[in-house]
């Protein structure tokens, strides 16, 4: 049986939890607490030697790494990801969109709000962040005003990748107000069927 | 015919360039400089939101962005990129990999070295970046001791992503001298067929 290896609050986490949930695959889930240094342990360190979750077993001694990577595995040759060769490749610019110019800034200012002490000197980095994911957020308003969803018009794994963070881009100290096509397109990724949210 | 938009001096354009080379696939190259704010212009925003390069022409009307998306796009159903499920997958974590953990420190430590002036503000970032990069760098020589390639012994994708920064990390101030598997890899890319380098 797959073994998923995440911490509950983590939004890469809840990408992969979310998708097996609809793609109906039974699994095992293994919480790993990276705040008190869990993936930086040996075991796990030879299971993932970047160190993070979510980390896919797929049999013992397979594993896969990187939540966007095991999005695309688990869903190759099922609806959640077109197997058209350019919406393919949509799909996964929106994913590589994700890694580099939202997560950066919108999760670790969750991040820094959300698990750090209000004296700590990262809070420092929160105007740069603010200012940066204002401007992924800018770029998916735009997309979404005449989408429903981020690809071809159908629910995908890109929409599952991007609304991770996005979803609680609030706790980051971010405001949600001014993009009212993103909000929309949240609620209809809740309206899912077999959607579940993240434990936070 | 494929037109491509891209900087000659980035790292990101120039996975592509190597690809479409190696896969003897002709295209038009279009000089954008970034510096000069050309990707930051109408013409170019209507075709990539995100105001970035790479970004590939495929026809008239139908672009894609992302450099790692772009090389899948292309060499989906080559020996650039492995069919079996799980090399794929693990063909996709490496170049999530680049884009999250190596690239923000390893190119933009290059970026700051390279085209800022000496007094820039932004060298304060050095410190950081190289302490994050040299993370990333770790995690390539623990695996490249003992593969040729980062995956299936073959070269791929993979390694052009992660070739496109990483030979050009000096210029940001990293040392590769204690590096030597990926010193070795690095030849090793350079030695494949119709390799063509990176005008810098």
């Amino acid at each position: 049986m797959l073994k998923l290896y995440g911490m509950s609050a983590s939004g890469n986490c809840h990408k992969v939890k979310l998708l097996l949930q609809q793609l109906q695959m039974p699994y095992q889930w293994q919480e790993v607490d990276i705040l008190k240094g869990e993936s930086r342990v040996e075991n796990f360190l030879a299971m993932n030697p970047g160190g993070q979750v979510p980390t896919l077993e797929i049999e013992a001694g397979k594993y896969l790494a990187e939540s966007n990577a095991i999005l695309c595995y688990l869903a190759e040759g099922t609806p959640y990801y077109s197997s058209d060769p350019y919406l393919k490749a949509q799909t996964l610019s929106w994913m590589f969109y994700e890694q580099y110019s939202h997560e950066p800034y919108i999760a670790v200012a969750r991040f820094i709000c959300k698990f750090l002490s209000p004296g700590n000197d990262r809070l420092s980095e929160l105007p740069h962040l603010h200012e940066r994911g204002y401007k992924a957020l800018q770029v998916m308003q735009q997309h979404l005003l005449n989408n429903d969803f981020l690809v071809g018009n159908t629910y995908s794994i890109a929409d599952i990748a991007l609304y991770a963070y996005t979803h609680c881009a609030e706790e980051g100290g971010f405001k949600l107000d001014t993009f009212p096509a993103i909000k929309t397109w949240l609620s209809r990724i809740e309206q899912q069927d077999r959607f579940v949210k993240m434990i936070n």
